[in-house]
């Protein structure tokens, strides 16, 4: 492979690369409040209006390596048992949150409390899609009596997807694996005494 | 009533309200990254210097403010139903969190995410006590077999208050009422078919 490409859709897709991977860097090490674009520009060997081109603000790009980033944990497998495959989806999203791409998330998440059109682009971007993901695998399951027919899916989605962001913008305690296989026990299984095992 | 109270202890505590009250309104109103000390001094009428006698930063006086909105709704009654009970609590948590006390707490997990000592000082005054409040009031419900004996209480803690969080923080819709009622029904009754209702 040549050391520098002569197609120039492939030398962009080499620059859009190495800029999110900066980013993810820069900001996973040091905190979004830290990082500026000349910064991220610097470490992806590229300029600065490299990144204005494609980028209006350092949210919009940091929106853009997060969702890249999570591309590789949202999906759902399907192999007949709805437990174990929230888990796999859940375990991957949260292993993932306990990288770089974690403290890039709560830089991401800051930034929107005060920027409601990064709120709604993540929305747009991350949350919508993750959660009509969750909503199609969840009514498979609704459909093969795994889950009662009467089961409030955006509710058990809150539910489920509410424990990861609790500890990783709260800091209460690290993401870990036992919790989600505590709020998966607790979501199937109920809090009541007496439920049949 | 005297207009301005002869007693030093008295006006140093009308001061300390007016203080918590006007960070309240202006941080609710105006989103806490355009607030600063001077705004919230003007707006109580007192100096700025009053402020950093008894706050080293605007962090720290916002972490106060929302401390004291949340005094009015974190008890947990005990009338023998856990389940009525928790919904009294978190439907007076929730409620709080959609006037301007909800900007007050954005505000402040965003900072805390850059501010490390500010999301310890948070999870010490705010999170822990009420933490443990919960897990008090759930354990009375194990002991009287409200709850299952085996159940994981923290992963139940993290459950229920998740899903506020996560709308709070994320914006994926207003909280409301609905929301308490879905997360204590499937929390207690389970996702999974044929449980006994």
């Amino acid at each position: 492979m040549p050391a520098a490409s002569p197609d120039p859709h492939r030398r962009s897709e080499q620059s859009r690369r190495a800029i999110l991977a900066a980013t993810v860097e820069l900001v996973g090490d040091l905190g979004y409040e830290q990082v500026s674009i000349e910064a991220i520009a610097r470490q992806a060997g590229v300029g600065k209006q490299t990144i204005y081109r494609w980028w209006p603000s350092k949210g919009a790009v940091t929106l853009d390596a997060l969702d890249e980033s999570l591309d590789a944990v949202v999906d759902f497998p399907d192999t007949g048992d709805i437990v174990a495959d929230l888990r796999t989806q859940m375990l991957g999203v949260s292993r993932l949150l306990t990288t770089r791409v974690g403290r890039v998330y709560q830089g991401l998440v800051a930034a929107a409390q005060s920027d409601p059109r990064l709120s709604r682009a993540h929305l747009d971007r991350v949350i919508e899609p993750a959660v009509l993901a969750c909503r199609r695998r969840l009514a498979t399951g609704v459909e093969r009596g795994e889950l009662r027919a009467d089961i409030d899916l955006q509710g058990l989605i809150d539910l489920l997807y509410g424990v990861i962001y609790y500890r990783l913008l709260l800091h209460t305690r690290p993401l870990d694996d036992d919790q989600i296989d505590a709020v998966l026990e607790i979501a199937f299984s109920g809090a009541r005494p007496g439920r049949p095992r």
